[in-house]
């Protein structure tokens, strides 16, 4: 049989490669925290030169050849002519360094520079208009990068849609084909049940979030969260940025980031939660394996389930505030000393329209999702062109959420993604979502008195539930394997669905129709 | 005539280079500010691929060719076949690149990435082993770079000793046969001086540096001396680490870093003005010449030459202090406000001779400088074993400064520069010591009213003359070539020897013998 053993000149190949991309990540990291702004301009070169020094590595002869010992370069097929079989793990590890160097092969080396070049001048130049409102003036580099990005579709090739190429990049498998029976399925039951809400006679007193909320003292409660969930501060630290993000560049040495805002209470809290789901999932990777596929994520889809799951199926349920109230209330003693659990539980799943996706609750936010899916799926494919994009954000944000943001810094210009050339990203939130669900029922059954465990303040339990049946294993599986080997079943909208209108259907007091 | 321009691609591809370089310094500073302590491992790893990279890349046949056109591989005389000659610039560029060439290509790649893995490994136990004052848990490290070191030095080569190849990297030019007499001639002059200034009857009160200072106000007041100094914020960052670095990515992005303690005032006070004077230099290098050697600073020594003479030059003057001694004293009004002008002057100019390098007076300085000088020596020659550092350092200091660390955190393990392999290093800071007083001499000829102008808070005049003669220079002039241009003479120790006979004669009230 042959093992990981016999392919160890890969990996040690491979590692190589890791370490590259590793480097550009800790500069992008730190363009994001601590960049001073005059440093944009040579930062958006050196990860360029690391990101086309990674895919040149990748794509060179020595890699073609130590790859070509052991598959067809064509096919991706694994050579067996000695008859001697491969085991699981090298299979997956053939399978899916195939997927990554066949993809890599048809981009040529300066069109990777390029784009990694002109998506970090976008960018900063997005992050400014942002600021000021100003989408004319990203408009010319969100030009540039789309351009870019259609054409690398092109590179790829794909069946339908050049925006197919694109999903696939970040969860493998996905096609628009797949994906929009699932937003139809979720637009089907989410919006009645919205209306709903909407005119259910309960009313949600959120006062107190009005109040001041200490900015430091806020942090070192997102950290003891933190820490409860198991996210190891010796291998990670929490950091500020202007948009929440979490980076890995070893098992070691995993950065979360958060936002503090002293009139936002939710906002910093909630963010340390999700950041520490993707944490955990980051360190929870097996170092052994670090530099090959079988020490990565396994995609996006799985990675947001993660964070998805801990911020909202844990720290927006009943049973985690009963631990984590009291402290809650002891820290901010003035603003919350007149607000019960109920109250509280309550106002932090509150359903209601908003304008911003981060923001947006469990319900909305994945109609913030599919008004996305939609455009960038048009501008991919030319049907939309960019200079279109706030008139026809804005009338979607009308149709799906009925109301019309007042500019575009709070539109069209809200997300980064567009400006690092993400396109194909957003429905990996939605994919999340339901994923999170999904696995939290499953986790529900296997680990005994779950709800007890989180209502004690117990989250290991669950991290570790985790780690064994998705963390530790890498790419080893697809995302639809995986799926099947933790819940016995491929992805459902079901779960989620269920989980919505039971959650909702309690806090708003809607009548069931049928059961 | 032949200029830059037809150095064109020569340059792109340097370019390259020193974006890699570039992005491991953004590594190693991470590392000393804000990297969790388990990324350590994962760390080495990524900057040592990134340091093999950059030399593969200078030693590659491609450089070689884009290198062969213009001059001659083996002896670096540029060619001129044609009879078309070289301008200055293009004929310093060419000159100095082949030094780097010549230097790097003598070096195995893997032996690069091995230094670079086991020099960032050792820095770490290093600091792990000052911590505990534990030299025995450092000393396998320490040996490993020793002998790493030694390794380097036979592949570059050398004359008399293995130490000058080591030097010659550091300061360009410099051997033990020129640095010998330099130290004889300060030991004859300062060994006394101090003898006598010991002698004296003046006494400085020094009670006031025993109050707590707020960090946080001594960090403001920092950076309001930074800023005053010229120093650009929105190229630059002020960070705090175990050890005050400056380091440089480009000159839109140099950083800074200090310590601060709440009972040590002048430690983060005059370590900001001394990284200032650093982080002038890199933001005064010519960004249109970023990635050759024209971009780059000519050497340590010049380089310490400017944070020195901000530090004591500028920073320990009266001129200095009339102005920022009020703002320091309205800072810290509890503290000061019975400590008049004269006073604090006395106790930041004082000499005594103390354990710690960093710490030391203008005069003990160059002591501590000259036992290291000493001990480094014979340990790349072989004639000290690393096990007899501690021994012989404890020995060397009783000689020389009459003081014994009563543990090797304060004494032989004081300082990283071992632990990363920059043997050859320390005697550049000596050297700076004296290009500092000899070059700020000339800026007094030069500059009309330069003490009134420090008095009246007007820094950016001396900045702007440093940036005028030194800094925009770049590696154009050899140190000495530089040295001559700006003051007229080779370095000499004669004007830094006046300085501190002058300026200690007058604190201590010291008999003139002569005159």
């Amino acid at each position: 049989m042959k093992t990981l053993k016999t392919l160890e000149a890969l990996a040690t190949r491979l590692l190589e490669i890791q370490r590259i991309n590793s480097a550009a990540s800790v500069l992008s990291w730190d363009q994001e925290t601590y960049m001073p702004a005059g440093g944009g301009g040579a930062r958006a070169e050196q990860i360029a030169t690391l990101q086309g020094l990674a895919h040149r590595t990748l794509v060179s002869p020595n890699t073609e050849r130590l790859l070509g010992n052991w598959l067809d370069l064509g096919t991706g097929q694994p050579l067996e002519q000695d008859g001697e079989l491969w085991d699981e793990s090298s299979r997956a590890l053939l399978r899916e360094v195939w997927r990554d160097y066949s993809r890599a092969r048809k981009l040529p080396s300066d069109f990777v520079t390029t784009l990694s070049r002109e998506c970090s001048l976008a960018q900063q130049v997005w992050a400014e208009a942002k600021e000021e409102h100003a989408f004319q003036s990203f408009l010319p580099n969100l030009r540039t990068v789309l351009a870019l990005k259609r054409k690398e579709a092109e590179f790829l090739g794909y069946r339908d849609s050049p925006y197919n190429a694109l999903l696939d990049v970040y969860e493998p498998g996905s096609t628009i084909g797949a994906l929009r029976p699932l937003f139809a399925q979720l637009k089907a039951r989410l919006v009645p049940l919205l209306k709903r809400i909407q005119n259910s006679t309960v009313k949600i007193d959120d006062g107190f979030l009005f109040h001041a909320y200490d900015q430091a003292r806020q942090l070192e409660f997102g950290r003891l969260v933190l820490i409860a969930m198991g996210y190891d501060f010796e291998r990670g630290r929490l950091d500020l940025s202007a948009h929440p993000f979490t980076t890995s560049f070893h098992p070691t040495d995993v950065r979360v980031t958060t936002r503090v805002s002293e009139y936002d209470l939710p906002s910093c809290l909630f963010s340390c939660i999700h950041e520490g789901g993707h944490g955990l999932y980051d360190q929870g990777l097996d170092p052994l394996h670090f530099g090959t596929p079988l020490g990565e994520s396994v995609s996006l889809g799985i990675h947001e389930s993660q964070s998805r799951m801990w911020e909202n199926c844990v720290g927006r349920s009943r049973a985690f505030w009963r631990f984590f109230y009291p402290i809650l209330q002891a820290t901010f003693h003035h603003q919350l000393r007149a607000v019960d659990l109920e109250q509280f539980y309550s106002v932090i799943n509150r359903v209601k329209p908003s304008l911003i996706r981060v923001e947006a609750d469990e319900l909305t936010y994945n109609l913030h999702i599919m008004l996305r899916f939609e455009i960038e799926q048009d501008l991919i494919e030319g049907t939309t062109k960019p200079e279109e994009l706030p008139e026809i954000w804005n009338h979607k944000m009308q149709e799906y959420l009925g109301i019309v943001p007042s500019h575009d810094g709070e539109g069209v210009l809200q997300d980064v993604h567009w400006s690092m050339g993400a396109f194909g990203y957003f429905p990996t939130y939605t994919l999340g979502n339901l994923y999170a669900v999904q696995f939290f029922d499953q986790a529900r059954l296997e680990i005994p008195h779950l709800e007890d465990e989180i209502a004690a303040g117990q989250l290991m339990v669950l991290r570790r539930w985790l780690g064994q049946k998705i963390h530790r294993w890498g790419r080893m599986f697809t995302p639809d394997h995986l799926a099947q080997r933790v819940t016995g079943v491929s992805l459902s909208p079901d779960p989620f669905l269920r989980y919505v209108e039971r959650k909702y259907g309690e806090l708003y007091q809607l009548q069931t129709k049928q059961e």
